[in-house]
């Protein structure tokens, strides 16, 4: 591509390095900056520049927040006997917006993963298990993701709390997603969702 | 999101903005650039707000290059009787790459969209009649894409080139792609894979 111009090719480069860009998806966002208006440009250059600024991590929740305590862990509404578990601040996110869930949260920032190296103290456990001692929670949601690292974080995460006698320890359900057709659903999810039949009357 | 650090929805908020990226993609990139390395953000905002230095447009072929003219038009190896019209300097490059085109090229620089307001004046429509009246051109490749716009972009440009006695004017092959399957291919293509077979014997 060497009758690309460099700034271009540089700019290209640099976006097929973010995760699910593809060369090709690269090459199109590169083609749309260059056309953008100057002003975009440099809001967004100056976004990508500023990212960590005025980042913090919550000394107790251990989300990604603007203030320390964070928001959420300084709101006396919330109720202070639940606490849910998550990978990380993404989702906090996506629980909160639900609207539904009105308690604390614990952001072990990752998964044990051994193959990539990440083991419990590379996550916030400590940290969790610290505040559910000081803490006066009744229950603990454990809500890392169905997937295989997820599922061993939440087995290893179940050990170390038979050790809080009168914790209440739940993990999120599984089963078909709504909308979900049993025709396309995986024999993993098909399975998960008998077991996890709920009675009706 | 009012829990999200400001500097974090602020880049989200300006990566959605971007093509084919939707809330989700722009939310998983901002968190991935949040914990990408300082030098790796610092190279990328600077290529985004460096994208358009040195960009000039050829005089010559209206592609976009780092220089005037650009290397393709200074290029005495290329066939100069011969032009392939595409829309933007991404199909140049995607022809180009092939490796089977030893001609010159002209870069329309976008296509007749009435729908949004462009009309062949906003096209660098007069600069390739010009070309052809001036240079030595038999054939020109009539290489839009194939959708609704290209399609009337070639038809108006294939009218316009009536007007030039002995010039051979081709548009591109359409049919069944490489490693396609009739079955699910749709019938506009199939219409065209018919209509454009090819003799063998």
């Amino acid at each position: 591509m060497d009758f690309l111009p460099e700034s271009v090719a540089q700019l290209i480069n640099e976006l097929a390095k973010l995760p699910g860009i593809g060369a090709k998806s690269a090459q199109r966002l590169g083609f749309h900056l260059l056309k953008n208006p100057d002003l975009r440009n440099q809001i967004l250059g100056e976004a990508v520049l500023n990212v960590k600024k005025g980042v913090v991590t919550c000394s107790s929740c251990c989300t990604l927040a603007s203030q320390d305590p964070c928001p959420l862990c300084e709101d006396p509404a919330r109720d202070q006997r639940l606490m849910c578990v998550v990978e990380s601040t993404m989702d906090l996110i996506a629980l909160e917006k639900t609207r539904e869930y009105k308690g604390l949260y614990h952001v072990l920032q990752g998964k044990i993963s051994p193959l990539d190296g990440i083991g419990p103290d590379d996550l916030t456990v400590q940290s969790l298990l610290r505040r559910l001692k000081e803490g006066i929670f009744e229950e603990v949601i454990l809500a890392t993701n169905p997937d295989l690292e997820g599922e061993t974080t939440a087995l290893y995460l179940q050990k170390q709390l038979l050790h809080y006698p009168g914790l209440k320890v739940t993990r999120i359900a599984r089963g078909l997603p709504s909308g979900g057709h049993l025709e396309y659903t995986d024999d993993a999810t098909l399975i998960r969702a008998l077991q996890g039949r709920q009675s009706l009357v």
